[in-house]
């Protein structure tokens, strides 16, 4: 997906949120901002939003110094999601279909964001998301695809977020190599996280190699995308993971929140949607 | 009021709100973000927010060649509002105290607003204020000055809210001087605004001279700062005038609904609170 405008001023406030997170230090904080207001004009906005996001978080960490600023609150993220899997898991038993209970869950996980969804309030989010309809349910290509899988890429997003994909991991019955970023970048899910969520039990855990909110495949690791090349079966989670990938020519469903309206727009839905949905670019 | 560093990403996002509406060029739209991008480092955060705005309002007209985006809005903004003044009158007469009364209405008119208050839907809005309690109500003190005063200085705001100051206007019943700004700046009242509400007939109008959204005394004209100086109850509407005067040393009563969070922490009330408050900086 490419940079729409409106995703510049979003920028500039997730920069003064998170530099305000990292440090306490006012004058840090108001250079933040001086420097990225001045990076907006070097954006392209044929480039996706995650390779912005990736640099303007970079910047944050270098002025403020703090390299995780996340961390305590990833953390916690985790800790209340942990506390949600007892109900969640019986919901699955109780519904018709299992694997598309599970995959609303990892959907309704997809709430925790403070990147562009700031302001979630866990449960009651969660709860908003597990009764409402999906805007686009691809589940028959979804139910075809993965019968024929002999394995599963499960690309992941946010921490916190790795506890609902859990579920799904479990219902789907097959082996599964759970994607997470390589070094702390905003809320999104690092190797402690996954750990932290228990994925280490269900998948194999396996860093892309990059340092960006997104799949951006030519900041990953070789090992990362010789898999992903082959991969016949890919589950991508999330605004960043959609805008670094969406015009990918593989066999990728969407599983996300349209948490903000230029994600909306994009996909053709309407803010606050849920998607399950195969992009074809082939 | 000084500048919170809340108001740059704002600034950001009216620039781009407001270009989208001065241009169809998105070349445009995006040269002006890119250039107050840059101009927010050389914000002084000591200086008052509509200070700011002024220099940001005028690039935008520079780069688009559009110098009153507002027109049409301004003009509909009116009309709606000139439609719902038999209404507003009769609620006056049925009530307790007209001039109270006409206070609410006159606030409850602030919530026109194109800069900070985007998305606002005016009939909803405005019976929200009147149902609200208000959170400051410096009533006493008003109906004090009030009865002392040969004379008022009614510092408007936005075009369309003159309607509604029109009516306080009415129940006051002293002469009356009510201040525009001297040109077109976003949603601003300016000389035409004001006789299109009709408030040649229940006053003199008189503009500041400020090419500012807000009353910043020294882009002021001599004439209207020696009435301002003279002037022993003044009446300022909205976040604009409180940003620029809340520090004076005069006899201001200021009108307006806390729109963003900045204004109310400001003031020491939540978001949305409505307030007739007297500051005493003497």
């Amino acid at each position: 997906m490419k940079t729409y405008l409106d995703c510049l001023p979003c920028f500039l406030s997730q920069a003064l949120r998170t530099a305000r997170i990292a440090t306490d230090d006012e004058k840090k904080v108001k250079r933040v901002l001086d420097e990225v207001g001045m990076m907006l004009r070097d954006i392209p906005l044929e480039s996706t939003p995650p390779e912005s996001g990736r640099l303007i978080y970079r910047k944050i960490s270098k002025i403020t110094g703090n390299l995780d600023p996340y961390r305590e609150m990833k953390s916690e993220s985790t800790k209340k999601a942990l506390s949600l899997y007892p109900s969640l898991k019986s919901r699955v038993e109780k519904s018709n279909d299992r694997v598309l209970a599970a995959i609303k869950i990892a959907i309704a996980g997809n709430v925790i964001d403070f990147g562009a969804n700031w302001g979630f309030d866990l449960k009651h989010d969660i709860s908003e998301v597990l009764e409402k309809d999906f805007a686009v349910c691809d589940y028959n290509k979804f139910k075809d695809g993965l019968d024929k899988a002999d394995e599963i890429l499960y690309i992941g997003d946010n921490a916190g977020e790795c506890v609902f994909d859990r579920i799904l991991i479990e219902e789907m019955k097959k082996p599964v190599i759970y994607v997470v970023r390589d070094v702390p970048i905003i809320n999104d899910a690092i190797y402690e996280d996954a750990v932290q969520a228990g994925i280490d039990k269900v998948a194999t855990i396996l860093s892309s190699g990059t340092d960006a909110p997104g799949t951006i495949l030519k900041t990953c690791s070789s090992e990362f995308k010789n898999i992903y090349k082959k991969s016949k079966f890919i589950i991508s989670k999330g605004q960043g993971n959609y805008e670094a990938l969406s015009s990918e020519n593989r066999p990728i469903f969407f599983l996300l929140k349209a948490k903000c309206g230029v994600i909306a727009d994009d996909i053709g839905v309407s803010e606050g949607d849920i998607i399950l949905k195969e992009i074809k670019n082939r």
